[in-house]
């Protein structure tokens, strides 16, 4: 795969990943964690998914905090790539920092914002989606890309496709995004075929991104504009940015207007939301428990799940069932797939507590 | 409470307690273990329930490894009265040795043997019931306490009870002694009432005792009076000591005999034979989840069980009902209170790997 002309990566890397809790820390979060147990880390494969279609055209925007963890993740990219967030705006402001950036730089760029910390196994149909995104976007559509569902799952949003994109090959017109659904029409979605997964990436020219962020949120688009024309104004100008998602500042919007495209993708996408979904992505062992970590540390007797042993301890697991076992050196967690989510509950609890240290 | 003229406690403390581990080590075994959070092992409070009864008469037999551990618990106790084995050579052996102790120094004394991993929470009750063990004892009889059976254990031997012995307050002479049964044949001996479990406790004259054991194995009585009346020869006799436990050496054809009777107990009694037993032993949290250790230390969402925290890190359990967790600096056990008995093949697997750090 050649790299693609005018072709510009945006990685926003954020997210506490609370659920991922105690793996995902506030100084560790699961963007920077090797959770598939390929020697990389989510950010890590995220850049080397994208490096084949960018070459160095690469944008990171992460929080001050993780910034010289990003670099010393990804020692390649040039230090002045790595975006730093004085505070947490949401993802319009990262995204749309981003894209003044790559405008000064590149005034016909297009851009595509992939989250740091998805997972998506098949790097040949991942490029041929974003292949058909990216000439699809030169004509001025923001293009969002479709995975197809495999399950009726309630913790993603949906895109609703359209009529087909004369000349394109695939692409389709959005009729709408729609939220999380809940189970009754999570399975309505998957039975009527026309609703996809809405996996959070946007391919877009970045002049088109800002000028619709212009049309609907002014004032964020100067911001982020002034701030790639004078770096300097950065701590002067981003605490006063709105606080908005990329969804609603401009997706949805521009959906009204006709102006959204989606290329459908049938790879496997998986955003690591709990433990429950991590054990899928991971090879179980020959007893049917999944090791994330040194298999030598784990002793399952008559037992499924997950162990991921970190603390260099033996870890023993008799006579439970698709068990999740996280242990690190200050912190151990114990739950099941069905309950990962609510490990969340644990981080509150920790954080009520006054326990900053273990977040 | 006062002390019972010319009455000797034997502590026999050994026993690996495999189905602890973690928590219980070769080299740190359940008996040196505070298991009840009472502040004291179960060996010191084995010791607390004897001393009001035998005065300073106690002397507890150990492996040699556990000498020094013993003596440290015990600061009141002379030195000298922590018997050494220098190999394990079952019960007979150990009891046989701390009561040809014992009959040298006081040739009418009774001795009463009460395992140093019991737990026995109401002492008064004990007290009374050794009383009368210790009364039957000096008439020439092989005393047993028998436990009433509260639910058909079949993780325990029972003691059937025969006819009221003359002029005692509660004793019965004992039919047989049986040894652990299947659920069905524990159901009958729990409805027809004349079954009791067998609690491992002897009381009865250590002339008494080492005459019985003369009778049925000459060598072995020779032997343990032989290292009583010469020390220095320890080393050479012990080795040679049959290995037998004190049921089949003397109890059993004693009670055949016609020579054994038992003391009905009604105390609560257990042996904590596992993490599923010693759960029912501590108060349980409001929230159903019972702490051996600092409760601070767990976070407890939607589960019950138990959890023992002993690395001074943060133990979150999420969503599991029954559930054991045992934390240590070095290994890590999760398994449900059923599960329980299943331990022990952790510790075999550990052992067949040659990990003997972990046992």
């Amino acid at each position: 795969m050649a790299a693609i002309d005018g072709f510009w990566g945006v990685v926003p890397a954020g997210g506490a990943g609370t659920r991922l809790w105690p793996l995902s820390r506030a100084t560790r979060p699961k963007f920077l964690l090797d959770l598939t147990a390929s020697g990389r880390s989510l950010l890590q494969a995220t850049v080397d998914r994208l490096e084949p279609l960018t070459g160095d055209r690469l944008v990171v925007v992460t929080g001050r905090a993780h910034a010289d963890a990003v670099r010393h993740q990804l020692p390649r990219l040039a230090p002045a790539r790595v975006l730093a967030e004085p505070a947490p705006r949401d993802s319009m402001a990262a995204i749309g920092l981003a894209a003044a950036v790559v405008e000064r730089e590149d005034p016909d760029a297009v851009v595509g914002s992939f989250a740091a910390d998805h997972v998506i196994p098949d790097h040949d149909a991942f490029s041929a989606v974003v292949s058909e995104a990216v000439e699809v976007a030169r004509d001025g559509h923001l293009v969002t890309v479709g995975v197809e569902p495999t399950r009726p799952a309630t913790g993603f949003g949906y895109v609703r496709a359209g009529e087909p994109l004369a000349g394109a090959a695939t692409a389709r017109h959005v009729r709408q995004f729609v939220e999380k659904p809940d189970a009754e029409r999570a399975a309505a979605y998957l039975a009527s075929g026309e609703y996809r997964w809405n996996a959070g990436m946007f391919v877009v020219r970045a002049a088109t991104l800002l000028d619709m962020l212009a049309t609907w949120h002014p004032a964020l688009a100067d911001g982020v504009r002034a701030i790639a024309a004078e770096p300097d104004r950065l701590e002067e100008v981003w605490p006063g940015l709105e606080r908005i998602a990329i969804d609603h500042a401009v997706a949805e919007p521009a959906a009204d207007a006709g102006r959204v495209v989606v290329v459908p993708a049938s790879f496997a996408w998986d955003d690591i939301g709990d433990f429950g979904s991590l054990a899928t992505l991971l090879p179980a062992g020959t007893d049917g428990m999944t090791v994330l970590g040194d298999t030598g540390d784990v002793t399952a007797i008559g037992s499924t799940g997950v162990v991921a042993p970190g603390a260099g301890r033996r870890v023993a697991v008799v006579g439970l069932d698709d068990v999740v076992v996280v242990d690190t050196p200050d912190a151990l967690l114990v739950t099941t797939r069905a309950r990962a989510q609510d490990v969340k509950q644990v981080v509150d609890a920790l954080r009520a507590e006054g326990r900053t240290d273990l977040l």
